[in-house]
């Protein structure tokens, strides 16, 4: 029998990982309906490269989705919506960050973003849960992929604080990886999976130069631990090779 | 040879765990010069009892610190730097918060709130530390106590969300926990030492009725954990029995 397509949708994917995710599902043998390709400015000179690849690639339909407006996430989650009516949503993969190199004594308020993302894309999971005829949970049948980092690891932070203090990325990445618990446990009974994937160090704008693998080695792996995971991986905090994160 | 006395900064201490500790801090052996005993309102009727007992201890400093106003707390801490002088601060004690019992997808951005005390009253803490004559790291010498929860713990979640959700508490909490490791490793060459404690499950407010523990028991053990303190609990997170809690 052959895999049903299934409707996903990334943050953040007009660069870096998102953009090379959008490439690599549209490769895949597993067929995508609609890809929702999410950025701030699609109609900017930064989507430019996203623009092409959805020229060629009539499933893909580039949203305007700004993380940290609740109103551009309304309005996403609304054309969503529409487009996946009765099929809902299989897999929303959270990938829009930004990270903010500061120390402790350099933070601000203002630093501090949450993506409430989630809360609104909801329903279209609830309703990809159940139009899903598979027992147990996957990322083709309702699934949330949150994108977090090993730098938000309170066990990472002895190690690797002094060379990289980054404490507003630590912090948000520590709140979202609760964020995410906490949705797995709430959301269980609808058969939503929760998961947490660190990239690796990536060399992108936000990792730099002097990254260990580039961004096809770490969306490649992080491809393949989302096909993998199962209702025994709900919570799961796992590194772009599978490998489980400690808290 | 007589211990020396020191300055002491409570948040939050109108009422509840706050109130306590400045009761019990007052009748404690070790002498205390200053206890600045901070709270949003010092003139309205939630802050009465503080009041009352303040005239009774000319070494309480009622100051009105809101923490989530940065104005008030940047007033407080200049009220503090022209009080305790060269001596500076010795102990700060962030025990202001408030718990929203809100489900994950009741939970809104307005719920995230962070305390950005620490930065501001560091300068204070630095001048503590230097006129301090011991070694190592202590709470009479320079600390920061973050009263935190066992509900920031990641691995808290899964037994505990069915009964008790409280999404955007663990979440601030688990922020709160990644704070004060960032701050153990940034200010530890400060050798100002930084600690989360767990109150228990206290009889207050918050707590509600079924709470396992009172009030006063909660801040005994506390102060008593506090009192312990050296630079090998530096960034540990422990319950007010000393226990440590896994994050």
């Amino acid at each position: 029998m052959a895999a049903r397509p299934v409707n996903v949708l990334i943050t953040g994917a007009n660069r870096g990982l998102g953009l090379e995710m959008v490439k690599q599902i549209l490769e895949a043998q597993r067929p995508v309906k609609n890809l929702f390709a999410c950025c701030r400015d699609p109609d900017g000179p930064r989507a430019e490269a996203l623009r092409t690849l959805a020229k060629k690639h009539p499933n893909i339909s580039i949203s305007r989705l700004d993380a940290t407006d609740l109103c551009s996430i309304k309005e996403c989650s609304q054309k969503v919506g529409t487009l996946v009516g009765t099929e809902g949503l299989n897999l929303l993969i959270n990938n829009a960050g930004f990270m903010s190199k500061s120390t402790l004594q350099e933070t601000t308020p203002e630093d501090m973003q949450y993506t409430f993302n989630t809360n609104e894309f909801l329903p279209h999971l609830r309703v990809g849960a159940k139009a899903s005829k598979m027992p147990g949970m996957s990322t083709r049948k309702a699934a949330v992929v949150n994108i977090s980092s090993v730098l938000g690891s309170m066990q990472a932070v002895k190690e690797s604080y002094s060379y990289f203090s980054a404490v507003s990325y630590r912090i948000s990445k520590a709140a979202l990886n609760m964020l995410t618990l906490c949705g797995a446990e709430e959301l269980k009974k609808d058969e939503i999976l929760f998961a947490l994937l660190h990239p690796g160090w990536v060399r992108t704008d936000m990792g730099g130069e002097e990254g260990e693998i580039d961004t096809p080695e770490s969306v490649q792996g992080m491809l393949h631990v989302m096909a993998s995971l199962t209702e025994k991986q709900n919570g799961a905090f796992l590194d772009y090779k599978g490998e489980p994160i400690p808290w």
